[in-house]
């Protein structure tokens, strides 16, 4: 049985997405094993993110300075919204090095059944940064789910009256995907976009 | 991008068994979202446990206080010693409350491809209690492995001289388990030691 400190540790560990109990006691195993190299940097880590990390006041991505580094740096175009559902969608497009306008953090979709109204969403703040003047394009850059569609198509609306393009991004075969293997959506959604090289 | 001090902590937790990139990233930003209840309790956690936890130097147990809890309990039967390869063994063997001995942790099995010798297991240490008197069974609990059972006879030729009984976990049919779905191995192993009920 292990002692009440590492039945404690493993008990958070085991709530962390991705990890039960079993995968936990292995975990916590491992990081006593590795005290100096993992375990005690990691609770230094864990300790030093929990102070310093915030939410960004102007598009809801995490930083520790609020503007965020993407919010304050000017030589990212400020015309050009792109408008996420969570800071890892944030982090996904930044990986590409595609896209060098701003974001827009939403915190999650629409749901009814779970109760997520508009308020629940970072949708007024957005409103607000869409009609300021400086903003010509709001990107949609929400999951390509019922929910995420749904989200902004509401959004969409809701940008109506504020002089900007609401743009989507694009649907079609994933770059390097197999046709044979791509659900009839992908397919039938590809087939309509099609264009001339 | 994440901020330095979140991609820090994402490059640690990677690290753990079970987790890779994108699974760690999932898990900071969820800790992220819960810093009461998640991030700072386990940050705490952590530091107390490199703290507190060390290896009992009679059995190899990890625990806060040396004799571990196990070995300092007069109420457990010190004549028999179950051995095993990890920690996480002993762990399994006591949520089974069927054992009231106590336990010796080699830390891992003999492997000469990564070069790991008997000096580099808690042998000594078990031979030396083995011989003490005190013992009169010696219950060898290492994996169902070629690598577990090789240390196993090892281990037992070791002990020819201590004067103990060294014995080895039954094989055989796991409880509840589908004789189809079984490997050869593991139904000859059941065949042979058949007894009647």
């Amino acid at each position: 049985m292990p002692t009440s400190e590492i039945e404690h540790l493993i008990t958070l560990l085991a709530k962390l997405p991705g990890l039960g109990p079993r995968s936990a006691r292995r975990a916590v195993l491992h990081l006593i094993k590795k005290r100096v190299q993992l375990l005690e940097p990691l609770a230094d880590a864990m300790a030093r993110t929990a102070d310093a990390v915030k939410v960004c006041g102007t598009c809801g991505n995490l930083d520790t300075r609020d503007p965020c580094v993407i919010c304050a740096d000017l030589s990212r175009d400020a015309a050009t919204i792109c408008v996420v559902e969570d800071v890892a969608d944030l982090w996904a497009l930044e990986r590409t090095h595609a896209f060098k306008g701003r974001y827009h953090v939403l915190g999650g979709t629409l749901s009814a059944l779970d109760g997520v109204g508009p308020e629940d969403l970072n949708i007024l703040a957005l409103v607000g940064r869409a009609k300021d003047g400086a903003v010509r394009e709001v990107i949609m850059a929400t999951n390509a789910t019922v929910a995420g569609q749904t989200t902004a198509h509401y959004i969409a609306e809701r940008l109506n009256d504020a002089g900007v393009d609401v743009t989507y991004l694009a649907h079609g075969v994933p770059v390097g995907g197999e046709l044979d293997y791509l659900d009839d959506g992908t397919l039938t959604a590809a087939l309509k976009a099609r264009r001339t090289l």
